[in-house]
Formats: structure tokens, C-alpha cells, sequence
């Protein structure tokens, strides 16, 4: 789980500047609004990772650490609490204030500081808040693309994020099922290199023989379930899906435009034709599932994910499956406030498996489990078939 | 799953009149309203369970049959639907015809209905619904018990039900942990008698080592962690869980008062002073798992619970798993309108197992698996301890 | 203000006993529920009046008085507090106990007591609360006789209260407008016989010179804007009323059904043609006024009503007017919790003029001001046009 | 009601350059957040101004005019509607684009080609529509300042506006009573200069003898009312001011923090120790309407204040007055969009009256009827206190 030293210090630099060229085709204004709650704004993504080093590593162990402000620590923080006199709670995308260039130099202040600090002789526990550090700033970088998404596709001018920003590659070899042998098969993450607590707990399970699919769906197989009704037919939907459907008058998958002159979709190029041939994305775990139904199939469980994906090319898109997000046996969390990274987060959510274009460099791998609520779409989310034989 | 007909007319007119046994003790008045969502009028259930057998057997199958009236076919089913000119949407609360008296009659009528019926020669599809029928109203049994629970235990008067009605028998075993070794086992029901779909697709699991207790966590045991705190520590919790305790101003089971002198709880039987020894009940999923984390265990899973129930006595209480309630390998739905029975609720719930004081006989068996969302309380829900071994 | 004594035991008992009589042809089931928030189950209007009476004049004038039960001081309170072990927040219309015939014995019991002490020698300050408790008793009867109507005409089944019920009377007398020169007029109760503290401070006010029609609009009439596309015409509409009609999706009066034979509506006499001759009754502020602009005119304020209200006849309808509920000069509330009437709602109310079908005897006169938010439709509430010369 | 052109050209070109100024403190993420729904984006301030100049002068009376952007009509118009391919419904607060440079090169394209337009020769019913855009940004002039604050002051950063920006002078002449004798007086304005059409409708009224304070309540007279449990004491409060009060957990004006070192306030200078002897501000109506009642008097009406007003000094804050926000006599809507400018507001608000620090030049006078709804708190709104002799 250790890196030697060097490599942690320039791993660390390198993703701290990732964070920032994910932001340099941003204006101003895109730094600061949160037009869904699930949607932070940029700026808060690039302090609170910001605000993480310091909080856990700089303040308890580097000697005569000053905070860049004593009022970033309020800001920052995934959960304001009223400390003193000038905290009032607020909205993130509430925040005019620090301003983008604040932010930048609270950035450079903490990554120099950090610097430091890996340059002197530092404890192995001090090398594993590090880590976990970079891990977690990693993790907000996919946000912080999807965010981005979000961010510019909800607007009415719909700009794009880079011309030359590709979502998807076209996966072109011929559909096919792959058969798994029913048997025990072991589950969880080996021990090398880095990983979650969440994937340790290797174990055992025994699985019934299945097939699972080569492909993703495609945007034109999901158009057939659109053109045959699927979205009007409350026998294909979870009773909390159906009500998921009307209430919010769920008619498409999130970014897709009905125009006279036929689908459009948003993407970071910008608004365009809708690519039938390119892998489905953005839909919730309800619309995974009722495409599913209306297929005769199912969704894989995250253990045959496991088990199979050596057997296909994944990675370009999250997949929802069929498993709820819940702890591996023996799972335990970490002691003091570094324990809640994972644990309290594992009830009513689905864990998916994959990665995504947003998904940060080695921060996905066969064992990784990312988890959402069955109703979220401004993910990279699509799916995968799967069928008990 | 057929029983020979004489048998089965018996078991219709035992179920029947089961169900009005149940609402002896009851005014006119508690028949009527419905305090919380969950909780539907002693009138609905006695109407819906007719209702059923009405609109699945008696008016497809039996020959010449007259509703006995339109309008009910609209307040009894599930979903009402704006059918016809006099039509109002409305609450099943907010609705006071139908009297009571009415609904009797309308009872009445159907039970002679479907007696005629099967006084004749009938097909095995019918007598397969009637038995559906059946277990659908047994199942409305529990509810039309804990719902008359709430209603009465919401009422500040709180009125006793029955002064003879015992909710639940001190265990006196000594504690101790059953031992289960890692192995494959096999889950679902052999298919030998009534189930419902979700239980069967029998298939193997691989389970590692673990340990259950062989008793009910009492009253007293959850006092402990009341007054520990466990209410105030958010480690404790999961992050929808504090939530949940947040909002709600959550700090004890329902029906548990504290007073001047001291913890009282509601049962059947009316206000009385809570009995540490016995069982603990009408807890949420949250609450089960909070309790668990403080003595640093864990809930079972319902397969664990499943292959080690043989161990231990139970069927007092609903136990809360670690599981979420999903389908068994090669789950399939019924078709037609009583394929909705199960399968569409089968995401962003907990499974239970066991049964309670108000589970109708021959309603649960080890292999039955009952299901409600993680906050829900009016059901008789507790849980037994689990540890990985 | 004080009537002589035998007068007044005489005008108690026969107010209390036209309460019980109103409630004659409910079903018990009819006086549990509560549709909506502004709708009181039938039981809880009939020991309200009754708690009323007890609290404020047995209570502490009556020597001995042993009170009939000290729970349902909790429940027929206006507003539950928290009061002792065993009382538990809830609705009105989710609670079964105390049952119907249980109220009635309080009823009773009170009305007993009372007359008692009524029989003996007592201060004016206490037939000065008998008054005012009759009178408050009488509020309730109208709105026990709304809250039925909404009761029985919210049910799919919507039985008919009363065959011989009439709610209104058709005009007959040619269309006219009354014309009022400007001038000075004074406003407000003169202070003989009784009436509320918001009638008091009669007070001058200057009118220009306007005209008000001689009848009510009627439901012909409103069928005119509706087929007109009133509904769809925002410019006709306040910001606040447009989004009510878009939020609700209101199309209609409240009771009005389309059907395929035609419009139809709810009376006290069931489900019926609708009448186009009778007066319009069942809308809010919101479709009074949208109704007026459509028409070019206006709503009469409530000063140019009671001006001209000699001039026209009234009392089966209440009728809209433009003036916000607000004080008369030199208002002041009565000391005590009997202060709490009427000035507290001053505010974000409209004044209505007139009287109904519902109101009690004496129970209106041309002083009188009624209120309600202007969204309200559960009153048989309609309108009379005005306009500036 | 029509300048002379050059007059006017001059008035436009200043109006519009005072927005700017306006804005000129603010740094660019200050432009683009919404805290509360009632608080819009500076930048959206700038464009809608625009926007109104653009849709109702030049698009239809400038030859050949060619809009600045297609897009922008969508984003700044009031209301959007769903028109074309790429509009997407959203909140102001959530749009990073336009960019705060882009609307300037709105801003200034429409200010010269308007400009243009004034150099030559236009009709009478030009100069009337620019200046009522010229007012209308007047208006939105004063909306920027008190939503600036709200975006500065809301920040837990607390940072200052402007340091040299004064909001209020304090009074300095003894207190005393004005009283004014009863009669008949003429309200409304005159006809000369602008005026809303809301004032127009001038008419007689008859008041009482009334007696109106020279002076604001000030900081110290609140703060007794505050020290004196105002915010605990249910008698003071209107019923729907007392939910409130509980709902939002009110118990000091907008603005105010209670610390350990003393109250201190937000202003545009920042945070800084209350000033007892300053005239109170950001207090709703049901805060004004208590005040007054614990003191035994009363807000004054409308009327009685610009009968009264040209005895005291007024102009540095709202007023909130006890009349309801009504049409005058005989009022009557401008035809088409101009329409809805006030008449739409006229049910639910209440008057105020005055003008504040925030009020731009010209854009009060003492007809001039401002409305808010009683709860709001963000604009300069204080009281003046009377009473009926």
C-alpha cells in the first residue's frame, strides 16, 4: 500500500495539477453554481480537496503549519457546522466568495506546504494519509468532469467543455454471450496496491452458471425500448421506479433532445446527433433495469461483474448491477473521522462496476465498487446484460 | 400447491372469518381512519381482501355473477383509476363510505359467492387462485393487526385492543452464540406446499464462518444503548440513518414513553411498563444496525439466517438481515396482474425474516422472506446478532 | 349585548341541540374523518363546542365542577401541547377514540351542567361567555355543515346528505345596477345586540361613487368563462391566482364534474345537473376576480357592500369582496385567551360579505365580515359584480 | 409624462451607466449566484434590463434591427418559455453562461443602438415605452443593491461592499407625535411627472384622527422588544407570523448575529457592533406588526402616511404600512405584456411606503406604493410607528 517516497511526491503533484487542467477550459462563472444538489460547483471541489491535506495531514503533523484562513476550514468542509461569529450556513453554489483566484492560491499555498513537508523524513502513517489523500482528490475529479457536464448541459446556450473531448469509443466486435461455469469464486481485492476498504474482505461465493454480454447497449438498442413504449409500460418498472417516471416526467435518458430534426444529446463536444451506435449513458438503475425486463434478461450482479470482466473490454462507462451496495464479511470501518469514507454510505444505494472517461488514471481496477442511488444520472452510467442459464 | 377441495373450502371460510375475528374488539370508528400512509383502515383491509376474490375468480370465472357493486370495485382496489363520471381521487382515510356495515355485507356476499363456486366441479387455475386469494388475506391479517395497533396506539386515550393479547414470550435460554461452519449451502423453498415466487429459485450460497445468538436483543439490552448515547453518536449510524433520527427527532422505539416514572411502552394490552426482558420490537432497520455497530457486531444476512435457523427459536418477531431484498438466480414474474405481486418491490428494501404475534398461521416459514423499507416501525421488528467469525 | 336570563338557558339549549340535529343523518363513519386540513371530522366540531363551554365557563365558575374527562381537554383543545404521559401529538382526523357516543355523553354532561348553573344566580361577566360561547357554537355549525358536504361530496360514492336540502334559490328579479352616489357612509356595528370585535369601531369612510349588481353571478353565467377559456387566460388572473390554477390544475368550481352527459354537480342532495340559474357558489378569490376582469368590471370592496347591501337581497351565498381582512380604526383584542379570536388572522385574508345556506340563525347581519384565504372553495362562496362610475 | 428628447437620451444613457456602477465593487463570481429565490444574479439584473429595452423598443421599432442574440431573449426573459431545440428550463442562479463580459457586450450594444434610435426623430409612444424602461431599470437598480448585500452579507466571509457606503443616517430630532385631524383627503398623485400606474386612480378617502411618530423605530428600540421576549409571546403575533417565527426560527432581524461580544450587524461595510441609535431595518411585517402591539400602538395605513408624510422626514427606509397592497379606485390595466406590470401583485402583499439608501434618484416620491409579501426581509424595510386618537 506504500509508495517509496519520490514517487508518492511527484504522484502527488502530478494529480494535483490534473485537478487543475480538468478546469482550464472553464470560465469564471462555471467555478461557482450548483443548479442540482448533487452537482457541486468546481471551485468547491478544488478547495475541499484542497482543505482535506490540510485538515488531516498539515495541521496535526507539520511543525508551525499555519492555515491559509481560518475560514476556508468552514467553508470547505463537506459539512459546515456553526463555529464562531461569522459563519452563517449556506448552499454551495450559494458562494460567491473565495473567489476562483482565492481558491488557486490556497491550491498552491497547501501543495507547496505538502511539498515540504514529503521532502523531510515523514512516518509511514503520514505516507498513508497522503495516499488516501490523493485517492480521494482522484475520486473528485470524476465529479468534478460530470459536474462540469452537468454544469454546462443544463445550460440553455449549451457550450461545450473541449472540441476534442471524446465520451465513448464505438465497440465493434460482434455481440456475443459469455458463458461463466457455475462454482466458487473468490470475491475482493488481493492486498497490492492501493484499494478501499470497501473491497477488502476477499471471500468466497458461489455462483450459478451464466452469460453475460461481450457489449454495452448501445444508444440505438435503448431507442427501441423508447420507440416501443417502454417508458409507458408500468409492468417493466420497480413500483418506486414507475412513481420515479411520473413524477418527474422521465421520458429519456438525461442530455437527450427530441427535435424536429430528430436526437440530439449533449455531450463535451457540445450539443450533437445522437450516435446510435455509441455505449448508452446517463440513465438511472430503474431504466437500466426496465430495458432489462423489456429484453427477457436481467442485470449481472456485481460478483459475476467480477468474475467475468476479464473476459470483455470495459472501463468507458460506470454499469449498474443487479447487486445493492452492502458490506464484503469481516468488513470494518477505519477508526476516527476517516471511517466514515465508506461505510456509513452502504444502505439503499446500487453498486456499479466499470469506470468511466471521467474516471481518474488507477483509479478503477476489477474490484473497484462505486455505488449511487437507484435515481442518478449525471454520472457516466450505462449497462450491460446479463441471463442465469 | 393444490390442496384437495373440501379442504380448500375450509381453509377459505377459516381465513374468512379469521379476518373478521381480528375486528371484533374494534368501534366503528377504528375501522375508518388511516393516521399514517403505511397504515390503511381496518374497513380497506376487510374490503380489499374481498375485493380480490371478486375481481380475479368470481367475475372472470364464476358464470352469471353480479358485482355487488360497481363503485367498490373503484374504493378497493389498489390504485384507484378516474373510471366513470362519479369518480373522486381521494385517500383511504378520507373515506367514510362505504360504512362498515356495508363491507360487512359486501363480505358476506362474496364469501357465499366463492363458496357456490366451490361447491362445483372448478379447474386447478382456479383452486390455485383461491389459494393465492387466501394467503393474500392472510397476509393482510398481520397488517390489519398492526395497523389497528398503530391506530389505537396513536390515539391519546390509547385504548387497549385486548386485554388478553400477549405480544411476545420471554426468552429464559442462556445467551450463546451458534457456531456455523463456511460451506455451500442451499437457499429457497423445496416446493413442497404454498410459497410465494420470491422463495423459490432454489439455489447454493458460500457462507463463511460465522456465529448467531440464540436470542432475541431485549428491551433492556436497547435501553443500554439509549442511555449510552447511541442516539447522539453519529459514527454509529448510517449517513441516511442520522438523517432519518435528524429530521424525525428520533430517540426510542415506537410506542415507547418515557415518563415521570419512569420507560412505559404501548402494547395490545394498553400503557404498561416496558419489560426489559422482553423482546425489543417496532425498531427500524437503522435502529437494528446502530445497535449492532455499539456492540461492535453485525445484523445476519438472510442466508445465514436461513441455514442456521434450525438452531434457535423464532416467529415473535420480524428480524431485521444485512440483506437487501432482491431476487434468487432465475427469478421470474408471473404474468398477467398478479405478476406484480412481489418482484416489483424488489430494490431499496431490507429483507426480514421470522414472523410475529401477528403473523397469521401457516403464514411464514424459514424460508419466507418479508420485506419493508429501512425506516419503517409499526411492524413487530427486531433483530438477533450476527458475527463473522 | 346581554339578553335576560331565562332567554339566554333557552337560546343555549336550543343552539346546542341544533348541532346534534345537523349531525342526524351522518353515518357514525361520517364523523371521523378529515379529507383535507380545513375540513374537521363532524366529532371533533361537536366536542370542541362542548370543550369550549367547559374550559372558559364550568371550569372556573362552576362550584365542584368535576370535569367529564380529563383527556379530552388534550384532544377537542384547539391546540394539543404536550400535556402529561400519555398524550400523543396527532391529527384530528386520525383519531378513532373518543368515539361518537362518547362525545355525545360529554355533550350531555356539559349541556347539563350548564343549564345548572344557568338556573342559578350569575354575573354578567358569565352570561357575557355563555353568549359568546353560543356563538362560537353557531360558527361551528356552518362549518359543520361545509365540512359535511366536503365529507359526503369527496366520496366516490357521494351520497346525498339531505333529499330535501336546498342550498340556494334561484333570482328572478331582471338584472340591474344599484348606483350608489359618493359620499361619506359609516361602517361598522351600531352595538346593539351582539357581534364580533372585529365589527366594532364604527367609523366613517368616504366612496366615490360606484354601481353593484342587484344579483349573484350564476353558474350560467361562470359556464360563459369557462367556455370562453378563462381558465387558460393568464392576463385575467392574479400572479399568485395563475399559479394556484397551474399548480392544482383547477379547470372548475370546486363540486362541478364534466361528464359525458353534461356538467354536473354536488349538492347537499347529491350528485346532479348543474343548474344554470342558481347562484354560483364553490370558487376562490382567485376565480372570483379572474371572473370580474374577464367581465371588465370588478369586485364591490366590503364597505361599498354594506352601503348598499339595503338596496339588494342576500344571505345565501358568501360573496368575494376586493377588501383585504384587515382591522377597523381603534381595533384592540379583547385580554385573555378569548383575545386570540379574530385579530390574529388579520393578515393575508380577504373579507367576505353575506351569509349561506349553512349559516346559523342570527348568525350573520350586514356588519358581519367573514374571512378566508383567497384560495378557499370548501364555503359556498360566490360572487356579486361592482363597478366604478 | 414625456421629457424632451435630449432630456431623455441623457436620462437612458445615465440610468443605464448607474446599473454599471452599481456593480463596479464586485468581483465576477458575484454576479452569478441566487441564494434565495427572491435574490437574482447581478448579472441577470444587467441582462434583463437590457432585454426589456431590446423586446420592446428596438425589436419592434428600430428598421432592420438584428438582436444581439437569439439565446438571450430565453435567458432574460422573466419567464422562459420552452422555445427551439436548445432551450433547457432552469433556474437563474444555475446559468455560468452567459458570462458577466458577454452581457456587458449586451449591454452596450443595445445602449448604443437605442441611442441611435433617440438621435432621430420617434413618436410620442416611443419616448413613453423608454421611459418606462428607463424606470423599469431604476426599479431593478434598487433590487441589484439589496441583492448584492444579500449574496455579500449571507457569505460566511461577511465580505464588505463598499467601505464608504453609508445605510442610514441617524435621527436626531426628540420624538414626538404628529397628529392629524380627521377628514377628507385626496390620495393618489397628481398627474404630473412619472408615475406607476398603480398611484393613478387619485381619490378622496375620510380618516380618522390619528397621531404619527416624527421618527423610525430605531436598532435600541427593537432591541428591548427583543430583550422583552417578543419573539416568545404568541399574543403579539399574527397567527401566520407566529408559524413563521416557529417554522424559520426567527428571533432578530435579517442580519443581526448575537455574539459573545455583543450584537453586531451585516452591512455594506461589512461586519460590524449594531448601532443602537440606527434606524432598524430587514424586519418582515409580522416583526413590524408585533413590535407595534407590544407597545400598544400601531403601524400606520397608507393613506394616513402620505397624508401625514410631508411632516416628517422619510426616504431612507420601507416603510411597512397596515393597508393591504390594493387597486385605487377605478384602476384599470394597461393593455398587452406592459399589463402585467402591477396589477398581477395585487392580492396577498402589503404596502410600504418611503424609499431607502438602495432607492434610485427620482424613483420615489410620496405617492409612490412599493409591495412586498409580509415575510420578506431582504430589502431596507423598517417602521414608523402611529395610533388612532
Amino acid at each position: 500500500m506504500i509508495a517509496t517516497k519520490p514517487d508518492l511526491l511527484q504522484f502527488f503533484k502530478k494529480t494535483r495539477s490534473h485537478s487543475e487542467s480538468i478546469c482550464e477550459p472553464l470560465q469564471i462563472e462555471d467555478y461557482v453554481v450548483q443548479p442540482i444538489v448533487d452537482v457541486s460547483p468546481p471551485k468547491w471541489h478544488l478547495g475541499h480537496t484542497t482543505w482535506f491535506f490540510e485538515e488531516f495531514i498539515l495541521k496535526p503533523h507539520k511543525k508551525e503549519y499555519k492555515l491559509f484562513s481560518e475560514d476556508f476550514a468552514f467553508v470547505f468542509n463537506s459539512y459546515y457546522e456553526s463555529v464562531g461569529k461569522r459563519v452563517v450556513r449556506t448552499d454551495r453554489g450559494n458562494l460567491s466568495r473565495p473567489t476562483v483566484k482565492e481558491v488557486y492560491s490556497y491550491r498552491n499555498y497547501v501543495t507547496e506546504q505538502l511539498s515540504e513537508l514529503l521532502n523531510e523524513e515523514v512516518s509511514e502513517e503520514i505516507e498513508g494519509l497522503v495516499e488516501i489523500g490523493i485517492h480521494h482528490e482522484k475520486q473528485h475529479q470524476e465529479l468534478l468532469l460530470t459536474d462540469i457536464k452537468y454544469i454546462l448541459g443544463n445550460n440553455p446556450l449549451t457550450p461545450a467543455y473541449r472540441d476534442d473531448f471524446q465520451e465513448s469509443t464505438i465497440e465493434s466486435q460482434k455481440p456475443q454471450w459469455i458463458e461463466i461455469p457455475e462454482g466458487i469464486y473468490t470475491i475482493g481485492h488481493r492486498g497490492d496496491g492501493f484499494a478501499y476498504d470497501n473491497e477488502f474482505g476477499r471471500h468466497k461465493v458461489f455462483l450459478q452458471k451464466f452469460a453475460i454480454a461481450n457489449r454495452f447497449v448501445t444508444n440505438g438498442n435503448y431507442l427501441e425500448f423508447i420507440e416501443a413504449g417502454g417508458y409507458e409500460n408500468v409492468m417493466l418498472w420497480h413500483a418506486e421506479g414507475w412513481e420515479w417516471v411520473q413524477t418527474h416526467d422521465i421520458s429519456k435518458p438525461l442530455y437527450w433532445h427530441k427535435t424536429e430534426t430528430g436526437w440530439q444529446h449533449y455531450t463535451m463536444q457540445g450539443l450533437n446527433s445522437l450516435d446510435p451506435d455509441a455505449p448508452l449513458a446517463h440513465i438511472s438503475y430503474y431504466e437500466a433495469f426496465a430495458y432489462a425486463q423489456w429484453k427477457g434478461l436481467r442485470l449481472p450482479t456485481e460478483f459475476e461483474w467480477e468474475v467475468a470482466q476479464e473476459h470483455f473490454s470495459w472501463g468507458q462507462r460506470w454499469e449498474w448491477t443487479e447487486s445493492a451496495y452492502l458490506p464484503y464479511p469481516g468488513y470494518t470501518k477505519v477508526d476516527g473521522a476517516l471511517g466514515e469514507y465508506n461505510g456509513k454510505f452502504m444502505v439503499s444505494q446500487k453498486t456499479l462496476r466499470g469506470g468511466s472517461v471521467a474516471t481518474s488514471e488507477k483509479h478503477t481496477r476489477p474490484t473497484y465498487r462505486n455505488f449511487f442511488h437507484p435515481q442518478l444520472r449525471w454520472q457516466f452510467t450505462g449497462l450491460r446484460l446479463a441471463k442465469t442459464l
